[in-house]
């Protein structure tokens, strides 16, 4: 909750919509809790999401993923029910939803600001506009400007880096948009929207909305960037712990590969490190043990190596928890949340 | 089904007991199709996967996994059905059965033959045989054998590796088994079961039981390894293509690290490769494609790096058939398949 307000109240301080992204909680439970900063619209990463959300009550959704045309059919049944924003980078796309989009919605045209995943390159701004004429001279599609996932900003070695990401990233967006609308396109928007920068960015003067998603929880890999600090860490997971191995100081968990994920990190010595393990506490769980780590996966187990003392302490049966090094892929491995008050929290079924 | 075939007949030529790790696929449907080569028996890595198959008719499950003393409700529920067989690995674990279990049961010692994951060193069989003797004195509990899996084949560089992994394995378990026999213990059995040991072994003379999983599939991995060949691969992510960038030939696909998860190999140039590309064929895929590989993985997006002819021949909107690098885990991911004839197969519910 206050990683939700923290962002919210920094977006309203600078004027600019905030539009979570739900990827991360997947849980109509969570998303209720934005509602009470007074969010409204949301941002998703695929059709399936939308379908689940726009059935919790979000009436204003952005699907933040190149339109799958294959998809056309859902879509036109979102844009028939909710106010419908999509996001496109070809030409090809472009033509297909112009000619099978059955009703109203808003497009946004992705661009590529140094992530170099999808987008047309912020270096091509006539080709940005060959695309705004084309979907403003659609009968179903507006267009809703400029978006961006900086997501180069996770590469980033120090929170210095990340700050150099977010001012390329405004200035690039904003060239963009001048020269939109010095080609007479009006009210082109931008949208921006990764964890790392949103969270060390104090305020968004420039911009018209941002996106962020895994600043709901953070993670090991947000605390690494220094996005976070520990205390904001928001999810854990909890492993039984299944055998010790004395000669190699190793602890076997029920938590592997299909529960955390294999996303890993390198640690300061180069060691894989996929997750820290803090123990349970009431309420929640304690400070990070300096003296243990997550040191490999399997399918189902995970192994543990932690230092004598620690060793020593820990018991078959006990409950580690383990802070995931990637907290979006953990949580979409999962189904539900416990809260530290005890309840339950269900996310949206794997598969609709 | 091929696969199942040859593994069976090589089993039975061997007669040694055939008990598949149905891990891998998750599907009762699936499991069906063991039932015509003669299985009764399973292994599965899960409590939960244990209920799964045991309300689909399976009556003989080994839980491959060291018991979690948490679950042991649960675990007297299933052994009120089925004949269950149980891993341990420890005094404190096996201790707490034979207090809390309330059912007929055998039990399974876990021996680590090299892996270092999971089990007691072969090179401690006194250790072990007290266990077995801790196992025999209790009420509910009866000694089954030693049970191994050797992981460490997965690491080998070549076949040749492969099968001195498997001759290792082969006489460290009969090591453990004599030295158990010369103590008084009669009818102790050997297990076994990675998936590269038990596809380039012909047959499995000494031993009682092979538990291999993944071959039921195969993937990119077991390629590389050199267990299968690339016609034994028996599944495929059909992902949609969503963009192009023709400047760094590059392909971006609705497939990402929540489809196939974040399982790599590295490539004869030392890239990591995290799936190979196909193209959909009429009743499947054709052959794997040299001139593309999928290099980088997001929550939702995939990027296949493709030369040039490839590039321009694939279209947004097109199907890639991506050959995971891990299948147990894209699989996990999953909740249904598809067959080449168009049925659909469901998997297991991700929780229970």
């Amino acid at each position: 909750m206050e990683n939700i307000g923290k962002m919210a109240r920094k977006a309203q301080n600078s004027g600019v919509r905030f539009r979570p992204h739900f990827k991360t909680h997947q849980s109509a439970e969570i998303g209720e809790w934005f509602r009470e900063f007074g969010v409204v619209s949301i941002t998703v990463s695929s059709v399936d999401m939308a379908v689940y959300f726009s059935k919790n009550g979000w009436k204003d959704i952005t699907i933040a993923f190149p339109v799958n045309i294959c998809e056309i059919e859902r879509i036109n049944e979102l844009a028939s029910k909710i106010s419908l924003n999509l996001l496109v980078d070809s030409h090809e796309t472009t033509l297909f939803v112009i000619d099978n989009l059955k009703y109203k919605s808003r497009a946004w045209i992705d661009i590529d600001v140094g992530y170099k995943r999808t987008g047309v390159s912020w270096e091509e701004p006539d080709k940005v506009a060959r695309l705004a004429a084309e979907i403003e001279g659609s009968k179903n599609l507006s267009f809703a400007g400029v978006l961006t996932h900086a997501g180069h900003s996770y590469s980033a070695k120090s929170t210095k880096e990340v700050g150099q990401v977010y001012f390329d990233t405004l200035n690039r967006m904003k060239f963009v948009q001048n020269r939109l609308e010095a080609k007479g396109f009006s009210n082109v928007e931008t949208s921006v929207g990764d964890t790392p920068t949103c969270s060390i960015t104090e305020n968004f003067d420039g911009l018209d909305e941002i996106r962020p998603g895994n600043f709901v929880f953070y993670d090991v890999m947000q605390l690494k960037l220094g996005s976070c600090s520990e205390e904001d860490i928001a999810v854990s997971l909890a492993c039984p712990v299944v055998a010790k191995c004395k000669e190699r100081n190793e602890i076997v968990i029920h938590g592997g590969a299909v529960h955390l994920s294999k996303e890993f990190i390198l640690d300061e010595k180069g060691r894989e490190n996929f997750g820290y393990v803090s123990v349970p506490q009431e309420n929640g769980w304690g400070p990070i043990l300096q003296n243990a780590y997550v040191s490999s996966l399997s399918q189902e187990h995970g192994i543990v190596k932690a230092v004598n003392d620690l060793f020593d302490k820990i018991q078959i049966g006990d409950m580690l928890m383990i802070i995931p090094v990637h907290s979006c892929l953990t949580a979409d491995l999962m189904r539900e949340y416990v809260t530290t008050e005890g309840k339950l929290l269900q996310m949206m079924p794997k598969f609709l």
